[in-house]
């Protein structure tokens, strides 16, 4: 079987038809072709392939084999393939690639992914390839590694293309013609003064659209949208989706351009902003790589906090439970219902606090809202608890008699009321103290719902089964 | 106070220098200049607005204001500003305004907005537009308007760029600069033959590097990625993601082109699965607009069917308690550690779930990795049980004795490793028998670890205490 053949037969997922393949599959198939020395049909199957496919056949190949497919690459195709490996994978790649060669593929990467590579290098491999590189690069590199994690420095890139105010559109046309090569994106250009101060923006659209002898700052756009450096990196991630930008101009704190954030860096930094936000609505602290690469150290790390704080908070539950452990003895089978009236509460919380957290993220609603979300919430509440306490009363009925069934009825009225608006305050209360709403997860929701509904309920059924 | 130092002075975010105003203050000093008639002060300001913020200003002018304000935009900005304005918004001012005006505003809009909108409006509206627009339009908009919410086909444009595959580079570039007022974009174009069939793309960076004379078809991408209109959306979304793509071409069943689907769309199908998804992880469901806009009906719909469900789970609990009520009775004390037991299962449970959820949407994660993951799981779960016991049997000795205290320890560390590989599972369970693992919710493992953990708490307090 060929290379093609097992191509259009086996593919990464068959419903992507216009895309992908199997690249376990084709590694095999790759791995023994490069054994057979047929360098050519290999070559000529990767450059046919999309480099995000080729970059995940390269991290199926083994050590050894995988070098061997990436050096059948263009170097321009080499540089721009690590790009698509994940992290770890680029790292382990480069520190067996010879020196020499590495330098000439981080020379051809882009600013951004050369300086994230760069960062995750060894100290030894750092000082190796730094006096190989020249003094621009080198200060490139330096000033990109050296923003902080998770600042919009760290992701932009300093391969944007440039225009001077006083060129025709035609010459800006040409000059970008001479960028291509090197810059991230031509179609959106920076118009600079001689401080490098930004003072206007323009698409290639608008270049090529105007009149060829018009003056590019006649027609550049010159307030443009744009980003501090030191700003968090959501920041930038932000704009680029509410502006629809294709790329976000950066500038420093004496207003110079420095760098840009591209749109698919933007979506990059959203998808790491999503996971961090399903990790806290979870009570998982951020991990800053991919799940399938943290060490069982780091998961326990990231998960041993909250559960313990959890634990001490829901003694407070225990405590509930034991203050009242006299109607307790006297009516067994309220214990009956106990697990299901907390655990309503907690569910209806979730609810609230997932909709308020998600809501306020991407911006629907706004902590201004609240008054209005509050009164509409206790109708929606007050609905929900009235259609579980009669589900519940029908059980109530049966399992402990109509007196019963009323305390059980009241006791998941109140409760659902009371967890849908703890689950609605306390996202806008952390927004309020400055911390992220996400933070109100589930389980914390939850367990606070737990110790008033344990308290709830039983001062219901106290009062209302000793008349 | 003029606009512009208002503007100055007060922004929507403080942290957003670069963009953005406070639309409610804004709003409130245009609609003001607009009834003192000065109306050259007001175009001035929205002319060098970004149309997104403009958007938001005209959202918060009242019914007759906004018409005012969009009416001194060019026609190109109206119909591009509709576009960012919410889908309610949109509506409502459509239907404001005269026919004859929104027939020209929709003939400028895009067409994959211009058919959104069209879907939204009353039978009637709908029929009073279509005969006024030409034949071409009337069918792009029923094409587009026919195909189903969440297909990529509802996501897609029919505004693309194409050339002929005989043309030279400098032939396609002319022929672009005469498609840039209509094509969405320029950036990508697609080649294809009489019959519509796609066969290459190129960008416009490809064609401006390359020679003037140089035919297309010679430095086309002969196979680029491309997706199935009646595919569902979230599929274009990860395309793009992927691949990095500006735009994705859609081609109907007969591999004919049919529309493209832009990085900014894709970028809004991937927020609207990523609140789905956070909606199912707290059994909330899928919602079609925005939480803000949601009815009291709608929203008590969307959450009551799981919270009824799990109320009928949770009877599974207390018929466990109801199980073990002797020796309950017997030790009354063990009660004061029910709540933090279960709520640890289901804790624990939550994280792995979430992880795995997540792991898996992003692809960091395959369903192939379930082996290696489960044994990972059982070490954490063990760690986290571990410590988790032994915070909790401190409070054991002190409120019941080293007895209880052993019987609370083990069930703590035999619940954490319960919970844990149930939120471990079930996720790939649901992705194994094709249901979303974003079903595997917090509540719904939480409702089954305490199920389980009401059973091994007293099932080990059973057998230890009556040693």
């Amino acid at each position: 079987m060929t290379l093609q053949t097992s191509l259009s037969e086996i593919r990464f997922d068959p419903e992507a038809e216009g895309a992908g393949f199997d690249a376990a599959f084709i590694a095999v198939e790759v791995a023994r072709l490069l054994h057979e020395g047929q360098e050519t049909a290999i070559r000529e199957f990767v450059e046919s392939q999309e480099l995000a496919d080729v970059a995940a056949l390269i991290d199926e190949l083994e050590d050894g084999d995988d070098l061997g497919v990436l050096r059948l690459l263009p170097m321009h195709d080499q540089a721009e393939m690590l790009g698509y490996l994940r992290p770890r994978a680029q790292v382990d790649l480069a520190t067996r690639i010879p020196r020499r060669e590495l330098v000439a593929l981080m020379t051809a990467m882009s600013h951004d992914e050369r300086a994230d590579l760069f960062k995750q290098l060894d100290e030894e491999a750092q000082e190796a390839i730094l006096p190989a590189l020249s003094k621009a690069e080198r200060e490139d590199l330096r000033r990109l590694a050296a923003y902080e994690e998770w600042t919009v420095g760290s992701v932009m890139t300093s391969d944007y293309a440039v225009l001077k105010p006083d060129m025709t559109t035609s010459q800006a046309i040409e000059a970008l013609r001479a960028q291509a090569i090197e810059a991230e994106t031509i179609y959106d250009s920076y118009i600079i003064d001689e401080s490098r101060a930004l003072i206007g923006v323009i698409s290639l659209r608008d270049l090529l659209t105007a009149r060829p002898r018009q003056r590019v700052d006649e027609i550049m756009d010159t307030e443009p949208v744009w980003v501090r450096a030191d700003d968090e990196q959501e920041e930038a991630a932000r704009l680029v989706a509410r502006y629809d930008l294709l790329a976000l101009p950066v500038l420093d704190n004496n207003d110079r351009l420095v760098g840009i954030v591209t749109a698919d860096d933007a979506m990059d930094v959203t998808e790491e902003e999503v996971t961090e936000d399903f990790y806290k609505s979870s009570i998982v602290q951020p991990l800053e790589m991919s799940v399938a690469d943290a060490s069982i150290a780091l998961l326990y790390r990231a998960r041993i906090f909250w559960l313990v704080l959890l634990v001490f908070g829901n003694i407070f539950s225990g405590a509930g439970i034991a203050y009242f452990e006299e109607t307790i003895a006297a009516h067994l089978s309220l214990l009956f219902f106990l697990p299901l009236l907390i655990a309503s509460g907690g569910n209806a919380g979730t609810q609230s606090a997932t909709l308020m957290v998600r809501a306020l993220a991407t911006g629907d609603v706004r902590p201004a809202d609240f008054g209005r979300l509050l009164s509409r919430e206790v109708l929606i509440a007050l609905a929900l608890g009235l259609t579980m306490a009669l589900a519940v009363s029908v059980i109530g009925v049966w399992r402990g008699g109509p007196e019963i069934a009323m305390v059980v009825a009241l006791a998941m009225i109140t409760i659902v009321l009371m967890g849908a608006l703890i689950g609605l305050c306390l996202p806008f209360i952390f927004a309020k103290i400055d911390r992220d709403p996400a933070a109100a997860s589930g389980p914390l929701v939850t367990s606070i719902a737990d110790v008033l509904g344990v308290i709830i309920y039983f001062n219901i059924a106290a009062r209302l089964l000793e008349l």
